[in-house]
């Protein structure tokens, strides 16, 4: 196969320029008016080390090369814009196979108003895939830093947590107690993420101080957050949502489910602080198309604590003391 | 080594935000206000793929990852702007290594007016870089696009071509009639392009009306221009300007210099189209702080013509079939 070859197999694919791009496959760079301000963040995905061919279809890689690239977007609670992709290909991986991953990430691309405008096609040893995503807003301020959260907001979290963690713990295992199409579930939430940009401009909206992307972990990245902010965050554990079949699966691997969800990774939900006056997560889950938790409050001090019920403290670790 | 700890040292050694930048790294994305019109080019240099760590420091293939990246940019004439990277980290390779080649990367963005705003590492089985460039103009209409060459527009380009082929042909061999210090210079320009901003820019205020770098090679660049600008391009053998030391090269090798000059790729020169009348060659020089020469014209038809003297024709050779 030929990169030159492929590249235009998949410019073929790429929608014509309109809205804000004037150029986009085929000349030297592709040409876009943003109009205000843009966020930029770029992202990778590499196989052998982010995901296995055996386990995730490439339609399915190709789009979580996409969505772990806007999920920091919409932590940024950013009108989703371009992307752009450079597509790394194996020996032995046909033409064929290669758009199929495209076509995975020109769905979600469709799915959430993203433009994948352009990109370049590479040889290399394993499939990987750099993704560059620009989001949009009418000024520099409207975009949501991590670094504005003051004590007193509220903390906010978007969805669910544990399930990627538990898809990753669960394997091809069959466990007591948790049905066929609950594990289905739990795998389909770490094959394919979903941005919440939806959640993110709702956020942003509503006056959020702070916001980031819960790629790593609450523990962790609920961390990153104060530390940015200089802060601390007091998180109750027993109002965290866990996602469906998490317990199930946490009761059968002798885990404790509370610690699967602070501390895995690739949730891909959004952790928000936000002035508690006039907050309404209905409405907000409503214009946000995700379901929002209060999960606790931002304090003065450092450092994040997560309480049990009865007061005792649980200690996020990092996913890889999980696996 | 972990990833965030060199994430870490890469973003300490980034410039604070200031300009068009609001927020650098260190954020879910970097927030831009740019203003006018944008250029974005993605671009990936891979170890055994594009370069081996045997035959060049770390330091000139992280400028070299920056400066292919950036020679799409001048063939858009764009102003230079904001850089990003990923950056993927194979075993064995330490953090110094690393932060070599990051230092390579930001010693040509500080040369070129670019910024490195910020990137992500990951780590993977070879080293490899995935560049985003962005570069500005006042409006999308500044840009230019390989597809508005007419008929009667001067051809002209940047520099010189064949060195980096010659390099490539030459290897570590000692080659008679070849000075060491020519032969340097030859491995110089393989390992060290620069891309012609200036020049880009310069010429895209004198009128060009197509241009394209000519990183494959002058034949295959001067065919996608024609084709993108349905015109025919002519171009004069005797007038290509060969770098120092190809022709010694190539009368060592047995090989056309000439052929070496339009089949060899790398040498990230500039093709302009721009009508004639006013064209004055020794001021775009010294705009564009590039040696400037018109090789050929325009004309109707399609395809490229390259005419030796006794009027043969010269059929350009993908460079594989040369090494």
């Amino acid at each position: 196969m030929g990169e030159f070859e492929l590249l235009a197999r998949v410019r073929e694919r790429l929608p014509p320029p309109g809205g804000r791009i004037w150029v986009g496959a085929g000349d030297d760079a592709a040409v876009t008016v943003p109009g205000g301000a843009t966020a930029t963040s770029v992202d990778a995905l590499v196989e052998g080390v982010h995901f296995n061919r055996d386990d995730a279809g490439l339609r399915q890689v190709g789009a979580k090369a996409l969505a772990t690239a806007l999920s920091d977007l919409a932590a940024m609670g950013a009108e989703p814009g371009e992307a752009y992709v450079v597509l790394t290909v194996p020996p032995g991986l046909d033409e064929e196979a290669c758009l199929e991953a495209v076509d995975g990430m020109l769905a979600l691309a469709a799915a959430t108003d993203t433009t994948l405008v352009g990109g370049d096609v590479t040889r290399g040893p394993v499939l990987a895939f750099a993704v560059t995503v620009v989001g949009h807003a009418s000024s520099p301020a409207r975009f949501v830093r991590r670094d504005g959260a003051r004590p007193g907001d509220a903390l906010v979290l978007t969805g669910e947590l544990g399930a990627a963690a538990a898809s990753l713990l669960l394997g091809d295992r069959d466990v007591p107690g948790l049905s066929r199409s609950a594990a289905a579930e739990l795998h389909r939430r770490q094959l394919e993420p979903l941005p919440r940009l939806d959640a993110g401009i709702a956020l942003a909206a509503a006056g959020a101080t702070a916001m980031i992307d819960v790629s790593d972990g609450l523990g962790a990245d609920a961390g990153h957050l104060a530390a940015a902010s200089r802060v601390g965050l007091r998180i109750e554990a027993e109002a965290l949502p866990l996602a469906a079949g998490v317990a199930e699966l946490a009761a059968a691997a002798g885990r404790d489910p509370l610690q699967l969800a602070v501390s895995g990774g690739e949730d891909y939900e959004l952790l928000a602080a936000i002035p508690p006056q006039g907050l309404d997560l209905a409405r907000l889950s409503e214009a946000g198309s995700a379901g929002m938790t209060r999960i606790g409050e931002v304090v003065a001090g450092e450092g994040v604590e997560i309480r049990r019920p009865g007061g005792q403290m649980l200690e996020p670790a990092g996913f890889d003391q999980l696996g």
